[in-house]
């Protein structure tokens, strides 16, 4: 993952050098069928980072990532390559638990830093799906699933703590995403930066506002804190639902490249915070409702799934070393009871990343679409307004919204 | 640290091999003066691990420590050499912060796994010391400070991410020594396991009690969670009394072996808890005050010296990223009540940790002297029980022992 390139290795491939690329590549060539000159490429980069193409064939598409030695959309502002490196790594590290919960890795080349991976023909991103008004009722209990199996298999609930440790130290290194997530996520936003942004003047008091809250300030403090210390499993470390893409019964996880040890609530929050985003977003009351019930099912399907296997690792004598099987092979009240209690704190933790998130994408550098569908101005600055009530208060006041229910309860009042 | 050495490299090196190994080192040869046929060598090894020299010549000392391929005290058990490069990768972190409150690091030989540290003559190991009726007023204090700086220094409060992160990466691969923990500390104490054992049949009740107790139970696989995934800085990892040596006016902390990334608690309840079974080992009620006044000490020196090191980083716009400076700079009351919370925090852990020590170095493999001074079974049997029952309820209450304050008025009339 660190491998150093020779500096002539890379270049960045246009549609012809694409194409000559997976033509070199038996099984992708195969998979594509025909001949290089029947495939069309078609470049759907829509993502800050990186080039992103599909290819199809008459046999079959693939879809090429690469990374660029700079932000896609911003070509002064240099990074380096490994980005698609770490994608690769935690789509290996991941795919054997979750399976078609994200997509198949075809294949890694270390000196382009170019991922192939299986190309997603009947889907939309979730984010665009839901601000046309589409409706996927099946893609969040999905996701919930998604997360439980990709933390649980990687954390040492699941793993001796040897092999968690080893699983996870390649994704430690992870500075330069880590680091935009640092900066844009839990820092910027919460001080006088010139990369932050917002709907001006309309939002300057909100924005003023919950910057001078000291209870928001400590509670931030706290969640730098946990994002940076408290290393529970793998995360994908970059979750909304523009990593989502849906069909009518298919839902995948794409974009692992901010992948990282941490808190298993950051991948939970940042999904739930990019539905309540939309649920403040959406101009119809299905929408709203939806976005509700998909928050809810998130959880619900999560924590189902997560105390599931948790239960049957302690059962099959296979968990890790924390909460160790032999202490609760045999009494299955206290094995109940601690897994409550992790999830409480997941819970907690979940809440907090969702605040997080709203504000970062709301005030901070990179702002998400779904507010843009309200073309009216006021009308989109008292529903930004709206949410970013609602994150202060998840933050400022945590006792008194403890629970995603509390959550949903509140939001459904406050997003009307 | 994990660099292969050719299997011909090492070698464990007698009397004679360790004065050749001197001699060809010039820094050495001349720090011990005169000629290599007139330096004294003697071996000191007590620990279970690996052999301890100390060597004399006419100008001075050193202290030479080598990896045996098993444990010293038992040879079947085999058992990697690295073990002295984690230590003197823990020197090299940790001495530019803690300064003569560990030995300066003279010399790593990455083959022969050979670790030279400067001699402490003046000094006596700490456990033994105590053991004997000797008092150190200033050693527990030291120790405060000690933890307060090696892993502020080392965590992501004083460091930016990418630092702590790069600094920690190479203890996280401290496996062999992290397993010993994790079985020896953290899990085998609590079910059937053929290397425990205790005054039998006297605790035969009380060790039967503890493990039957399921708030015990779910106490430890919490705290087990915690060891393995709260990074929140670089340990010791082994911060028991017998780490620790003293003279009139030194105290120096050795043998950092066990270093790797966890929770600040673990360090210091280890100490806690080695200063707890002193208290209630010792025969003489000044023993009993100076063991309460010692656990005192600690705690505060620890926990002044550490907010005070946090305060100035914010202050010199020198903190990391956790509780970043931007925000908090301005608004000293918030910092206050943030760093409050962080310490509330390691003060449960280190009660925790206290208790799980006790337990492990009363029933488990590895057990301590100092309840050898007590000479009548029954007597030694009673005060061993004595504290087994206060590691017990530490575990199983938390809630009614929040505080090394409760902590102490408890001990003092549980001790007598
Ligand atoms: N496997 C795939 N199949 C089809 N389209 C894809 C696939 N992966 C990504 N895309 C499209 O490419 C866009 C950018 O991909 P993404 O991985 O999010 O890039 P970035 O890292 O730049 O954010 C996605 O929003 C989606 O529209
Ligand atoms: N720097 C030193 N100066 C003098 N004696 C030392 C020094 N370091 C260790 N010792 C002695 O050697 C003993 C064993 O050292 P230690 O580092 O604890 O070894 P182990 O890793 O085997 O536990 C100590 O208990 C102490 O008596």
């Amino acid at each position: 993952m660190t491998r150093p390139t020779s500096p002539t290795a890379y270049r960045t491939l246009d549609p012809a050098g694409i194409r000559a690329f997976l033509a070199a590549q038996p099984a992708l060539a195969a998979r594509l069928g025909g001949r290089p000159d029947e495939w069309r490429v078609r470049e759907v980069s829509d993502g800050n980072l990186n080039n992103v193409f599909l290819i199809h064939g008459p046999a079959g598409g693939v879809c090429f990532k690469q990374s660029l030695p700079h932000v896609r959309v911003d070509p002064d502002w240099k990074m380096p390559l490994d980005r698609t490196a770490f994608e690769a790594a935690y789509l290996r590290a991941v795919r054997p638990h979750v399976g078609a919960l994200t997509t198949e890795l075809l294949h890694f080349d270390p000196d382009l830093f170019a991922l192939v991976i299986e190309c997603l023909d009947a889907h939309v991103v979730l984010r665009q799906g839901l601000m046309q008004g589409g409706d996927w009722p099946e893609a969040a209990a999905a996701i919930g699933r998604f997360v439980a199996r990709a933390t649980f298999r990687t954390s040492p609930l699941a793993l001796k703590f040897e092999d968690a440790s080893t699983l996870l130290a390649p994704f430690a290194r992870n500075h330069t995403l880590t680091r935009i997530t640092v900066d844009l996520v839990l820092t910027d936003p919460y001080h006088a930066h010139p990369r932050n942004h917002w709907l001006s003047p309309e939002l300057d008091t909100t924005v003023a506002a919950f910057r001078a809250d000291p209870n928001v300030r400590r509670r931030v403090g706290q969640m730098q804190a946990r994002f940076l210390t408290c290393q529970q499993a793998l995360l994908h470390g970059d979750l909304h639902t523009g990593s989502v893409m849906v069909a009518a019964h298919d839902t995948r996880v794409i974009d692992g490249e901010f992948a990282l040890p941490g808190p298993i609530g950051f991948d939970c929050g940042l999904f739930v915070g990019n539905l309540l985003m939309h649920l403040f977003a959406t101009p119809t009351p299905q929408g709203r409702t939806r976005a509700l019930r998909d928050i809810g099912q998130f959880w619900t399907h999560f924590r189902q799934d997560f105390t599931t296997q948790w239960t049957d690792a302690v059962a099959r004598d296979q968990a890790g070393d924390a909460y160790a099987a032999p202490l609760f092979r045999d009494d299955p009240a206290s094995l109940h009871q601690v897994q409550a209690r992790f999830l409480d704190e997941v819970e907690t933790d979940t809440i907090a990343f969702a605040a997080l998130e709203i504000i970062r994408r709301i005030t901070g550098y990179a702002h998400i679409a779904d507010f843009d569908v309200i073309t009216d101005r006021a009308a989109r600055a008292a529903r930004q307004q709206a949410a970013l009530h609602l994150a202060r208060d998840l933050l400022a006041e945590p006792a008194r919204i403890p629970t995603i229910a509390a959550l949903l309860a509140l939001a459904a009042d406050r997003a009307g």
